[in-house]
């Protein structure tokens, strides 16, 4: 691949597949740095991301499916604020210079990013280990001197719990890659690929939620984990209802219809154990997780509605500290679920 | 190392290193985003840059050199859009958890960041070949409805080309250490190797400069190739000295002195040839080029001095497009050299 490289150097590759007009940017791609000009009265909510091969994708992804993500993950950042995508950068390491790889992947960045209209105002390329590293910037308005921004530190007792869309068949994706599962049929496997492969960063919900939400934070290393971090920062604790939580798994009736599907255990309580775990430590959901309190019931439906996000409310928040998890008659759940943590992934 | 990682997980390390008040931020380290509030009538300059080893640096780099050079070159981008640091993300893939090595990299990024008073806002850790992605914030003043970044376009023909400091050092470390060159003196090596591993952004003179420069750009990839990007964004061509300019290769007393220095051919002309293709097409000197109006040269000294920065006048910007080479008494130079790009670096 050395002699594609001689032939297209840095800079005609970041021309080529890189460069566009620039939109909310006062300056974009090709000078020394991009310029924005945020509008009066808003903050700026900016957030990095960095994905390694086989760590947050395998050798063999498509490439136009890893453009979609790079940037999703960083978008669901933005939404988990309550933020505007405005612009993004994108830095870039490639072993070679392989066309028809940046292509496909400049092709799903860009889809995601046009349908935000989020634009690519800067960034680097460099050869090296495959690496995507996204920064991204979103708007966020201040009213009357407070700030809508949605953050992880504003969750109090008696305010209830929320998740939006499904959750866990990311993972249950990853589990059938990883050789962890045995074969599920192509019409579970497929959808969960999907959620692994192609996630939709929650934007429109977490616009929708600003002065509604009292804390929010998307859901990248599973509900257990990421729930743990609103805890933290909010100072106070939570009790999960398990047997809803279960039913966030989209793949949840085709467990209750089945049995026999894992290579371990053949029975159907295996089946449900693992969907449990998927749904509160699986990973690489990207859906919001929120707090509000119960007067804003209502609010948070309408949000729902309005951004066409479907959320399930599966607890409370409680002032002792600590997470309790509990079933559909109350009673405690042991809780032997492990976040999921980069580096410590399998 | 695997156990280290699983006794202090991502968001343990992220706290122990990364973690410090926030200062120009709303919001710094620890939520979905950073939250940056813009002074009103400014503008936002932002960079990124990726560095990787093997390519940006060797892999027995002093962590604490690479620590400081990681966030080096990304306010150089500032320093040649005339930007004042406010702010950046750190996006670091680690191959394993090393305490030792994290507060080497760490102390040598905040020594730096302190220097210019610029915060670490947030950013991503994760396990994979060691991989250092900075993005950088910076505020440019907007006066009376005119941006004052400077940028590569506004060069024109009979503006004076000026070069910060000195040139070529850092590309005469680099071949020694890959064994290009043979052994030169320490008392040469040294401060090479220093301008190589600790570049100093020119971020006050970028400053000073604002409303002087007509056009600016940070020498990052050589001389000429730099230069080239001013002339292509400007439209407009350029002569360069080269008596002038390989004066600023900061060893360019010792090759006038020396012979027998190079391995290839055991003479004084090989020295000197060598020296201008360094200052030319050297790379990684993190200098400042840029051109101004001659009506501006005691402004331009006014600037030099003001932010203690040696400049050096090397050429002149011509309506005819092309780069051309002149000895000291104006016969043209062949231009053999290429320019410095990390995708056909040895």
């Amino acid at each position: 691949m050395s002699n594609m490289a001689d032939h297209m150097g840095e800079f005609d590759l970041i021309a080529r597949y890189f460069k566009r007009p620039a939109i909310h940017s006062v300056l974009g791609v090709g000078d020394d740095c991009a310029l924005l000009q945020p509008a009066p009265g808003t903050q700026m909510a900016i957030s990095s991301d960095m994905l390694v091969q086989g760590r947050h994708f395998f050798p063999d992804v498509d490439p136009q499916t890893l453009g979609h993500k790079a940037l999703a993950v960083n978008l669901s950042d933005l939404a988990a604020c309550g933020a505007k995508p405005l612009a993004f950068t994108l830095a870039l390491a490639l072993p070679s210079v392989d066309e028809a790889w940046l292509a496909a992947f400049s092709k799903g960045l860009f889809a995601l990013a046009d349908a935000h209209d989020c634009e690519l105002i800067g960034g680097d390329t460099t050869q090296g280990p495959l690496n995507i590293c996204i920064t991204v910037f979103g708007e966020v308005p201040v009213v009357s001197g407070r700030s809508q921004a949605l953050l992880r530190s504003g969750a109090q007792a008696g305010d209830d719990i929320y998740v939006s869309g499904t959750l866990g068949d990311a993972r249950l994706a990853l589990d059938v890659l990883y050789g962890k599962l045995l074969s599920v049929p192509p019409e579970v496997f497929g959808p969960a690929r999907a959620r692994l492969e192609t996630p939709s960063p929650r934007v429109a919900l977490g616009i929708a939620l600003r002065g509604i939400a009292s804390a929010a934070i998307d859901v990248s290393d599973g509900l257990l984990g990421d729930l743990g971090h609103i805890l933290k920062a909010s100072q106070v604790g939570a009790v999960i209802n398990t047997s809803i939580a279960i039913k966030l798994v989209a793949s949840h009736e085709y467990w209750m219809r089945s049995s026999g599907i894992f290579g371990i255990k053949n029975d159907q309580k295996t089946g449900l154990q693992t969907s449990l775990a998927h749904v509160l430590a699986g990973g690489d959901d990207y859906e919001l997780l929120f707090t509000a309190p119960p007067t804003h019931r209502d609010a948070v439906l309408a949000a729902a509605h309005t951004s066409g996000t479907p959320v399930t409310r599966v607890g409370q928040i409680q002032s002792a500290p600590g997470l309790r998890l509990i079933d559909e008659h109350g009673a405690e759940v042991a809780n032997t679920f492990r976040s999921f943590d980069h580096f410590s992934r399998p």
